[in-house]
This record gives C-alpha cells, structure tokens and sequence, in this order.
C-alpha cells in the first residue's frame, strides 16, 4: 500500500503553487443564489428540496470553476445541505468530487463531535469513501476520545483535523475565554491539547496534520495562538462578513507564509449583488481574486513571484 | 395557528403513560446486524452503501416495533447514517417518520455546534421539515451563538434541546472537569448556561425544553448537577455497554419519577447475541423491558401502578 502524502503538506503545496492562503466557504443560502437558477430548478422539481438541491449543486459548480485559480481548498458547510436531506447529501458529495477534480482540497465544515465509535462513523463518512474530504473541522468538548478517532482515520487516509480553538463569534467567550484556576483560559488549554494530538503527526513542511480553527476576529489571540500552536495550521474564520480584515490575519504566517489559511464565505459567494444579477458569474471569481491579493499581501513571503 | 405542546410536557406524559424513563439509541453497527438482513440487502443492491441502508431500515423497523411498549422515545445517532450518503439520509428520515406513527418522540443525537444563521439551518434541518426530530442534542462550545437558533426553532415547533452538560465518557474529564478560577468547573459552567438559556422555556411539567446531556458514569456528579439545574430535563447515557447502572440514575428522577431519561444503545439492539442468531427479534424487546423496570425501580414514583 502506498502510504499517502500527509494533509500537512498537501497544503503546503496548494497555499505555495496557488500563492493563496485563501479558502471559499461553499454555504448556500437559497435566497441568496441567482434567481434563474432557482427558478429553473422550481421548473425541473415540484420537490422544494430537490429543487434547492439542484441549484445549489448548478450555482456551486460555477463557483469551483470561478475561484480555482484563486484558492487553495473550499470548505463546504453541511448544515445548508443538511436541510435538503437526501439530495443535499447527494449535492454535498458531487460537489467533494467536483472540487478534486479541479485539484482543490476540501475542508469539510462539519464540526462533528462524538465518542468512540461514533467518533470513528463520522470520521468514516467524512474522511473515507464517496463523500471523503481532505480534511474536516472537530469540536473538542469531549475531549480525546472525540479527536483521536478522527485522526486514526485521517492517518489512513492521508486527512486531517482543526479542532475548534477559538472561534470568531462574539458569544465564544461565554466559554472559550473563562480563566482556569491555573491561569490559562480555555481555550487556551484546548490549544495544549491540540499541540499534544498533533506532536506525532508532523510533516516534511513542519506543520502538522492536526490544525486549529482561530477566529481573526480577536488579532491579538491570534497572535498570542500563533506563539502557543507553533506547528499547527490554523483555519482562520471571520475575515469579511465577520469583520476581521485580511490584515488582521498577518500574525498568523510564518517566514514562507505558511502556516494559516483563510476562509471567507458570502463577501466571494454572493458579490455579484442581488438575486437578479444576470451576469454574475465573474463577480465571484474577481471577489476572489482580489481578497487573495489582499491576503498575498498580508502573508508577506507568498507576495513575491515564485522562484 | 396553533401554539404546539411544549417538548418538556410532551417527554412528560410520554414517560408517565409508558411508566419508563427509558430512550432506546439507534446506533446501526453494520457487522452487529442480523446477518440474513445483511444477505438479503447485499442480495438487493450492489451498492454497499445503499445495502447497508436496507439493512439498516429494515432491522430498525423491528427493533421500534419491539421496543415500542416500553420506551418514551428513541435516540438515532447520525453519525452511522452519514456513513451511508444520500441512502442513509433517506433512511434516517423514515425511521424518524416511523417512530412517530408508533407514537414515539425522536431524540435527533446530532451533536452539532455551530454559529448565527448556519446554527439555524441545522436546527431547520433536525426540527422542522421532512426529517423533524422532537429534540436535538446541541454541543456548547461556541456558546449562546450556536444554542440559541436551535431554541427559536424548538419554540416555533414545540422542540427541545438537549446541550452537552457533562458527558460519560473517560476524556471528558480533559475540558469538562477542568477547574475555573472562579472555583466552578467547565461543565458546571456551562450548566448556568443551561439555566440561563431555559429559564424562560420552563413548561407546565415543571421542566425546561433546554435540557442537559449528564452521563450516568459520574453518579457523583449526577447528584450535584439535578441540584444545580433543577428545571433541566437529563439525558442520560452510559448505562449498560458503558458500565452506568440504572441505580446510578436515581438522584437525576424528582418525586414524580420525572426529570431524566436514560440512553441503552447497544445493550438493548444487540441483545440477541451473534448475528447468525435467527430468532433475534423478542429478544430486543424483552431486553428494554427489563431494562425499563429496573429504571422504574430507580425512579420511585414509576413504579408505583398509575392512579
């Protein structure tokens, strides 16, 4: 068997070839898609399910073919194709494959949780077989047994994780930045955690293949996790919509401007304005083009030209 | 249009009129199923996904009509289902369909945790719509962003919730156990917020439609949590397979018998041994019966015939 190339690196490879950090979120919001694919969808489906499922699967087959040339990997959010049931996971998974077609890593946002062998059954689903992601985001409320399945999985498979650190949303504080009686907060000993599931699970770029999400909402804490994670690769959330701006990001790379990639979800997916646009595929592509710029910019070694 | 019945009031007359604290988990292990569902399936598809999904149905179809008599609700597990793509989405919503025809609640164990407008789209999915549960377990890491979609659905459906307060497993300890500056711990932390997120929700049986995923493993910490989230209805799971007894339930039950119900997964499906086992249907039955009178007996105020 060959063993497959780690997710660390593959990575690596994609933020150096694509010179981009950058990451589209695929999350479709039906109201938001263009009208006339919607409404040619009403046409071919008296299912509304079925119907949103197929101009989901239309709109978002543009969109890999818009921002490839930009972006590193797409992160499809399975809480929108959850709502379409089983056409949504049958769209989730055409839309997996239609991405590695295009040579596009695929984080799946799916924030999954459980024990043991149901930690294992989700990591299967996610990271193996028809359906099978590059990598997929974890919470860590459970502690390891919720995590290691996954990485077992993700060793086989050549996958990998970020774990929920510190997310963007204003009410993670409630619980992520409680002090502990040892001083640290939590989220901060959920850090520790992930430095300690990720210390056998280097790759040859010198990050692992266990990452951490960390919101670029609080630039400070990102500074400060940066320090802390030295060797995990962070999904930074919250650059666009959220606030956070692709200079927030900066502390986050290293020399190379490795280290961090970005994802942004609605300023690249719905650019093009209202429903109504008819002309609105190349609003996406360029509202990907240009926030990778800005994050070429912000990362400081992808800005120069490839050697 | 009509306000729906509370969920708090609904699990209520649900455990009183069954006399059984009892929630069967349908957890799908493909090689624990009997072994001539799994022929027949293969015989029918040669899609293994699409086996396993006639497989799983067709076991589960049993397996409520078994348990039917003797337990409150249900509890499928998604992860196993997303194992199988768009067949095990199919399947999962039929099942859910299924166990409401025979009068059951359907508890939704999804587990997820997410922010904002995504947050709602998973409570659409899992409380509303063709694959509607009558409660989802909702994880609180990213806190009051990620729980409270899932309540304001509840509200308009006659929903409920249960967060993930403090769970049975042996790494839960690792963040849940870890002590705050405050002096309270993590999951007694959240546990206020639990409080916090159903003071307004509080029903006519006393209880809240906010409830808290309290694991049987930790009888100590039962005990203190009933006293600190008096209003809370527990799931409670790690009896049986997970070494919890049903007398290590007994200070979650009030005067009543009321205020907890109780997970058996494996111990309850699997109860007729080898999958070659041909008879393997009464056994499932018999084994929630006698796990549901020994609830009653833990409980008090159940086992006393209804007035």
């Amino acid at each position: 068997m060959v063993t497959p190339q780690p997710f660390a690196d593959r990575l690596a490879d994609a933020v150096l070839s694509k010179r981009s950090p950058l990451v589209v979120g695929l999350d479709p919001f039906l109201e938001r898609l263009p009208r006339a694919l919607r409404d040619q969808a009403a046409r071919d489906h008296a299912d509304p399910r079925e119907a949103a499922a197929q101009a989901t699967r239309v709109f978002f087959e543009t969109v890999l073919e818009q921002v490839a040339p930009h972006v590193c990997a797409v992160k499809p959010q399975s809480a929108f194709f959850e709502t379409m049931g089983p056409a949504g996971t049958a769209v989730w998974e055409q839309l997996i494959r239609h991405a590695h077609d295009l040579d596009l890593l695929v984080i799946g946002d799916v924030k999954r949780g459980d024990i043991g062998s149901t930690a294992r059954a989700y990591a299967q689903a996610h990271l193996s077989g028809p359906g099978a992601c590059d990598a997929v985001t974890v919470n860590p409320y459970m502690g390891s047994d919720s995590v290691l399945p996954f990485l077992e999985v993700a060793d086989e498979t050549g996958g990998g994780a970020f774990v929920l650190v510190r997310t963007s949303n204003p009410s993670a504080a409630e619980l992520q930045d409680r002090e502990l009686a040892s001083g640290a907060r939590v989220h901060e000993s959920v850090a520790d955690l992930v430095a300690e599931w990720g210390a056998g699970r280097r790759a040859s770029c010198g990050f692992s293949n266990v990452g951490a999400v960390v919101g670029a909402t609080v630039p400070d804490e990102l500074a400060a996790l940066r320090s802390r994670l030295p060797h995990a690769w962070f999904l930074v959330p919250g650059v666009g919509a959220q606030g956070g701006s692709a200079r927030d990001v900066a502390p986050a790379f290293d020399a190379r401007g490795l280290g961090a990639v970005v994802n942004s979800s609605r300023g690249i997916l719905y650019a093009f304005g209202a429903p109504e646009t008819e002309q609105w595929q190349h609003a996406i592509g360029n509202a990907a083009r240009e926030l990778a710029a800005e994050l070429r910019e912000a990362s400081g070694a992808l800005a120069a030209p490839p050697r």
